[in-house]
């Protein structure tokens, strides 16, 4: 493949965040991320940046069932780090095919480091960002640091895995 | 209606942040905006937020046919104010119906102040930000100057519709 490369996402705990930041990189005017890639050799396009907090939105909009959670807080749903990973893989998958993107990114994060996914047809990058922490009893400020972690290390797999679509 | 008044974005312009603050609001952690609204007396819950810049976004995840844009830039949708208006209300009603919402929210703009839409099944509310762009030639501080205004009008687009929806 070569030209533009079409990203999409289905984000749960970075809120849409890596999306944001894709498309502000691919606009010419990045955000906070530190891109190490270079924007001549690189041409990204965000198709589509999917918050989804909800059990039910994740059926109405991508259209799988979700592994049943550990816990459902007002419709939210609740993993742990394991199942974090599958559903985020899940997530970046359907994304994937539902627009049609070369690249599909999903995150999820319950109690742990959460799941985080980059799919191409080449290459699939699952990982977890740095920090612990539990949706249902950490401080607002630790369900931050894990967010902002977790922005950073989607897109450090995103930036990883580019050269082999490419 | 009372209890949960569910919610769901497919926003252009505002770039899904008006969805971080609805799902900010409704977990207790209020991000910029002021709300007005007693969280005590309005439980909101944030189905889905979703960031969609791209024609084939639109098509593919909101599935149905975009009005014809006066101009594409890498997939990317360009419309006037008046057809930014009528995209921001097809969008809120696709979102709307998709994830079964209460309220519908769809945003978009290119040339003008853009267009803002507030959809239940008892009340449609279409307005504009305050703040006049060109998105294919002005600057990044006044495409985010937009950005800001539309996020804000769009949550007191909502506050005032939430009387009627209870």
């Amino acid at each position: 493949m070569s030209g533009l490369i079409r990203i999409a996402t289905a984000e749960c705990f970075t809120h849409g965040k890596i999306a944001r930041e894709i498309h502000a990189f691919s606009q010419g005017y990045p955000l906070s991320y530190k891109w190490t890639i270079n924007p001549k050799n690189y041409k990204l396009s965000l198709i589509a940046g999917l918050f989804i907090p909800t059990i039910s939105g994740i059926k109405k909009i991508l259209k799988f069932e979700p592994l049943p959670p550990t816990e459902v807080i007002d419709d939210i749903k609740v993993y742990d780090e394991t199942a974090d990973k599958k559903m985020a893989k899940k997530m970046a998958m359907a994304i994937k095919d539902i627009t049609g993107a070369d690249v599909g990114i999903g995150t999820t994060a319950g109690v742990g480091r959460g799941g985080i996914a980059v799919i191409s047809d080449e290459i699939e990058a699952i990982g977890s960002s740095d920090v612990y922490a539990d949706l249902r009893s950490s401080p607002a400020t630790e369900i931050m640091k894990r967010q902002q972690s977790g922005v950073e290390k989607a897109l450090k797999l995103l930036e990883d895995t580019l050269p082999s679509i490419i």
